[in-house]
């Protein structure tokens, strides 16, 4: 059977925040699209993911007409505390550089943006499957693939986004001679849980601990997020409420009695840690957003918000290059993307060797963290470039 | 034979930088000392070392009398460059937080000193040996040695100072069950030069690049110091001028053309690359300053300006400890000085770890590192966070 041919401008495979922001963005410059998944919008939806947004991620998400729910069920968080040594450091973001970081989960901003391009009238494709990806250098790339309704597609377009995730096949078209990929494991993870508690904490507590990192987080008045850094292969099973309940205690405990609303624990889970970058962002016409093009451990939570900004500065080329009909705009969406992408790395990398106990880490390196952690909360400077980073560089 | 007795309120061993400002500073409170060294003071003038001074360690030099040399000969630098890939990026600490640092060899700084203390009948005794400490719990500490005209001393004070460098044996008199040792080795080290030659920039040039760290510093108009990062078992006789200087060029080399006036090498030498911290400073009535208590990496110069730092509080302590019969006062030691050894501790592994080839590092490990060069050069506030530690923290 001849496949259903659909020609659009720009091909977006992925839809999740990504794939779906920059679908919106383009529309708003005139610009059509189609976006396929071979998620169901239902397992999207369903998938519990971190909440945190930079102060520029919350503006594109309402200045851009996508929904300014966030503003009415996010929380505008005016900073973080950094605890160690048994005691909370606030670090004041509204005073330091005069944002806030915003909770606000990830799934909320996934089903505003789903909403919007429905109430849009934009083309999303949820729950396709046997995805291809063809002629990507050529003037016609396509995408081939059999819908929801095991029709067989095909979609022709001008120019190719992957932004289809953590474990793109896009990315794999990168020819290797053309490609790096930049790797780093590190020798831990996240135990999180979800918990049906009162919140401890107004904002999120980020805790150095002899016993090693603890983060205390929010989700809602009676559902709360957090974590604390286990080995890889922990496996939960292992860990009856009682014990994760002690281990979050004992992490945070401290002189101003410091304690965590206890409650059941409805989710538990072991968050794998790992930094990467694909270069370049760009091959052809196939260009790359997102988590298909960069991961970073969770810790200070850049990896949503940096997919935002990578579809923000391409939402921007692609307008250049379809409107002036001009393919160097898009050269510069790799270096100016990377740039952030870089910075973002170095900070999660920054924020993780602080707060973690490191492996083989010797006494002088912990005394070391807690100096450092001391000049950081001590300097004005110091907590200044740490909300910069945790807040968001501008655009 | 009987040793010859004296009586003093404070003896201090060791007759570097750290002891010989002790004892003016006492002198200074109507606080009698005695200072003694078993090296000569030709032996202590003739080490070469490293020269660059807080603004703080330069004020304390002037306003407390030693001299004002270091306004007349050193250089105020108001600021360094960070090189990376490539190109120099100014980090200006003058317009960040009104600051220069100051180039001014250490050795100078122990010529000014030991000039004060026997401009103003100081009692310091060179050339000594045989040294022993005893009582340092009971309340009339002593020190027994052989004078350099072999005649047998003992000096008994009320309190006593280890400030006897990095190989201090006063530190070991500290019962093990009350200490605690900290220590980390790094697996690189600074290969040293001495160069004939002009300078080849205004202030000192931190590199990054991907043959590994350089140095590139200044000494006098026609003298000058430069480092690279090599393995801590190099051995200098296999470096020729030519592979010196090649290796040198490689490092600093970049699209700006920036190169190196090259010249005769005069010294070339290992500089080994450890972080030590001896917890507490104070056992009874011993009390331990400077390198006796702590090392740093070179990356930074904080050597010298810790040990000032400490005798700084400590004479303060001392006055009190004297003045009010307060024993008490001494309490406070170890604490304050400690919390700014740890900030140091943490500044010279931030300089070091984020400017060298770390071992094992990956590609990404190398692309991070310059994601955070770009993150400190490009932000006021990561910028400043810098200047303050480089140039020194308040007292």
């Amino acid at each position: 059977m001849q496949p259903r041919l659909t020609r659009t401008t720009v091909g977006i495979v992925g839809g999740g925040p990504a794939g779906l922001m920059l679908s919106h963005l383009l529309a708003l410059s005139g610009i059509d699209s189609v976006v396929v998944d071979h998620r169901t919008r239902r397992e999207i939806e369903t998938t519990v993911r971190a909440g945190i947004l930079e102060a520029d991620s919350v503006r594109l998400l309402v200045d851009s007409g996508v929904s300014d729910r966030v503003h009415r069920e996010g929380h505008a968080h005016g900073g973080i505390a950094l605890r160690f040594g048994g005691t909370s450091h606030r670090v004041d973001f509204k005073a330091l550089v005069g944002e806030s970081a915003w909770l606000y989960p990830q799934t909320d901003v996934f089903i505003d943006l789903a909403d919007a391009r429905t109430r849009d009238a934009g083309d999303v494709r949820f729950g396709i499957r046997d995805t291809r990806v063809v002629d990507l250098t050529g003037p016609r790339p396509g995408i081939l693939f059999t819908d929801a309704d095991g029709v067989p597609q095909e979609i022709r377009c001008d120019y190719l986004v992957g932004a289809d995730g953590s474990r793109s096949t896009c990315r794999q078209e990168v020819p290797e001679a053309r490609r790096r990929h930049y790797f780093r494991e590190y020798p831990f993870a996240w135990f999180g849980i979800l918990a049906e508690a009162a919140p401890s904490a107004p904002e999120l507590v980020y805790t150095h601990s002899e016993r090693g990192f603890a983060l205390i987080s929010q989700r809602t008045e009676t559902l709360q997020r957090m974590y604390f850094q286990c080995n890889p292969d922990e496996d939960v099973d292992q860990w009856s409420e009682d014990r994760i309940w002690a281990e979050l205690q004992s992490r945070v405990a401290g002189p101003d009695g410091f304690t965590l609303n206890e409650g059941t624990i409805t989710d538990k889970a072991v968050l794998r840690f790992r930094s990467f970058v694909a270069e370049p962002m760009r091959h052809g016409r196939l260009l790359l957003a997102g988590d298909a093009a960069h991961t970073v451990p969770p810790t200070g939570a850049k990896g949503l918000n940096l997919a935002l900004a990578d579809v923000r500065v391409l939402a921007e080329l692609l307008e250049r290059a379809v409107r002036e009909n001009d393919d160097g705009a898009l050269d510069r969406y790799s270096p100016r993307a990377l740039d952030r992408v870089w910075r973002a790395q170095h900070f999660s990398y920054w924020m993780t060797t602080m707060l973690h106990t490191l492996p083989g880490a010797t006494a002088f390196d912990v005394r070391r963290q807690l100096g450092e952690l001391a000049s950081v909360v001590g300097s004005t400077a110091g907590s200044t470039y740490l909300a910069e980073g945790y807040t968001g560089w501008p655009a």
